[in-house]
């Protein structure tokens, strides 16, 4: 940003608070983010979120599930409660997740020029390990907090260096003992509101700044695993092969059709090859699917289309086939009056689903108030180094988040 | 084995082999092994063979690529070498190589006891990195002897930790100063014979425990590059999809076809993928290609065949393809008066072609004089941990050697 502090104080706030967070956890190599839960990135990120909050004279707490909040007013019931996320996927955006914070503290900076005196508190929250590219499991924090996530099935969590996330916490100088539902902090939250870098074009197509998300669609992860026999590559005869990787071949392709007929999404972005050597036949291959839809039933359907393409593709090569569900998040719909609210409060803002899922869901699925502002996105494309949204749209968002913490606050 | 040594010295002295190798580098969640050049699995086979040459009196000397030579006789010009290589693919089985050097020492223990007084020097050898799972080339060590593969090119390669091959040998204590085409260890083969566990099933249907090769087929790694956009998997419309994994497994699966119609082998069992995140479309998706073919016209054709579908594959999504030749070897002949005068010598043993590559080609090609034998394996399966040959048929394969090595140097 290249806007002179004299002329706009809220985005000379904005400025300084996006780019001392800019260069955290950035792979030189990719230009992308490796913000991996608990790991030294994001330590430096909670550092940061620390240090944002003290210079503002906000108080900072880590509640029981390692979620950082910082308060403006003191602690306590009907509090209305905006942040989002520091920790990205691999080689993940700048914008997803810490736009939300940045422009929570903005836009307290922003009331505060504005002299406004809010008469409830406002906290801004970073919820632990939103994406899950650590753990496999989405919104770690804001599911142990609604107690979605149970401790011990939390605990035992395991990354792919076969560490659990017990002794993450343990290594990272967290307590555990107190993890799991956290009804104290659940109860505070009057109303919560996420901003977030739109990972779509809708707001492109309707040429606006800012909208409000309506729902999120149904969606989930699934293990696909395929066991073949290990062989060599170069001997073994075509009818003797029991290549997983065939099979995992025509999933893969099946997925697409299934998933284009029925304007939904399923992706296999994972794979793990096992023993991954040229020379050899794989004797196992592992695939990660997400999918998503509109309606759980059409993603049900979805899903259990890929896996019998699975299953026939595994029946042809004499390759076995598992379909476990790691992850099912049912469709999440924002308190409608809430929404119809801000959107009526933001100038007529167009209203959008979405395909993400955020933690806002997470807290909108255990009954919180909650609300979603998405913020424009140029080409649409998230989760990539390629990721952007521009200084304007960011600036709008952040004046838009003011406007909503200021009615719901005071 | 469980052969009384009092009953047959042979059966004794291999087993005593056999047995103290086995351990080393075996992981113990798959049974398979996991022996890769100059790492401490690679470095402990090492110190059994020059322990083993020395409790036998035989004179030991690493050359200066890091193959090991163990003399009985004096190192000299005309001598009978025999050996193979103790590395393994990842997760490999115990026999593939290391049976081929366990049988040379034992091979030298039944010439002793039978009171052979060799005419000329008689070598075992140990060759460096012959499955090439650390550095994508296979043959390094025979390939750097015979000038096939160039200090430059060899000293650059990277293993997929970013470590250089010259970084490992300085690592390793190798002085590399002198790595490259060795004259002088060259100069001193008279006859190469390198006994191998069969990696088919040849010699089940002919109902014999040794064959003699006659040939091995032309083959070669090429790298498939598809490059994508990571983008969200959730929010990516499919036609705004870019997805690399689409076009790989469309030509994962052309491959099977393009193989099955040439009776040749096609295999892709190792992939890269960038980031390799469950909720994000990749970037980049990497596979190399092991291809094979009983001449080398059907080979080209083959390759070009896959080439096309991935090109084809790429253009339907949007996805860049590359392919890059990263290792050919062209058909190897062996020496057909020396295996027909072993195949005679065996009792009639049968002759047999081969796909699968050996430092035995690598002299062939390099105008060495040199024979192979295989043992049977009741299965077929190599590079697996299930890969398996019967006592036996081990036991008979010693005696056929110890045979050959008694012919050619006596």
């Amino acid at each position: 940003m290249n806007v002179p502090a004299q002329s706009d104080p809220g985005a000379s706030s904005f400025d300084s608070l996006w780019t001392s967070l800019l260069p955290i956890g950035r792979n030189g190599a990719t230009g992308g983010y490796r913000r991996f839960a608990w790991q030294d990135a994001d330590m430096q990120c909670r550092e940061w979120f620390r240090g944002q909050a003290e210079s503002r004279g906000l108080d900072v707490e880590r509640d029981r599930n390692g979620n950082l909040w910082a308060w403006w007013g003191s602690p306590g019931p009907g509090a209305i409660v905006t942040g989002s996320h520091l920790d990205s996927v691999p080689d993940g955006g700048a914008y997803d997740g810490p736009l939300g914070i940045v422009s929570a503290f903005a836009a307290i900076d922003l009331l505060r020029l504005r002299g406004v005196r809010p008469s409830r508190p406002i906290a801004v929250v970073a919820f632990s390990d939103e994406e899950g590219a650590r753990f496999g499991v989405a919104c770690i924090g804001s599911r142990l907090m609604t107690g979605e996530l149970g401790r011990e099935r939390a605990l035992a969590l395991r990354d792919d260096d076969g560490l659990t996330l017990a002794e993450t916490l343990t290594k990272a100088g967290v307590d555990h003992g107190a993890l799991g539902r956290d009804d104290e902090s659940l109860a505070r939250i009057g109303t919560f509101v996420e901003l977030h870098v739109e990972q779509g074009r809708g707001l492109v197509d309707l040429d606006r700044s800012v909208g409000v998300a309506t729902s999120i669609w149904p969606h989930g992860r699934w293990r696909f695993d395929f066991t073949g026999e290990a062989n060599h590559a170069g001997t073994t005869l075509p009818q003797d092969r029991r290549d997983p990787m065939q099979a995992f071949a025509g999933t893969v392709l099946a997925a697409r059709t299934a998933a284009a007929s029925r304007d939904a999404r399923a992706t296999f972005g994972r794979v793990l090859i096992d023993p991954n050597g040229t020379n050899a036949i794989p004797s196992a291959v592992t695939g990660w699917l997400d999918a998503r839809a509109r309606d759980e039933a059409t993603l049900d359907d979805l899903v259990a289309d890929i896996g019998a393409a699975a299953t026939a593709s595994g029946e042809a090569d004499r390759v076995g086939v598992a379909v476990t569900s790691e992850s099912y998040t049912p469709v999440t719909t924002f308190d409608p009056a809430l929404r119809d609210g801000i959107a009526t409060l933001l100038d007529r803002a167009p209203l959008l689903p979405t395909a993400a899922g955020h933690d806002a869901g997470v807290l909108a699925t255990a009954g919180v108030p909650t609300a979603m502002l998405f913020v424009r996105n140029p080409t649409g494309v998230s989760h990539s180094p390629e990721e952007h949204a521009e200084d304007v749209d960011c600036l709008a968002g952040t004046d838009a988040l003011a406007s909503v913490l200021a009615d719901l606050a005071c």
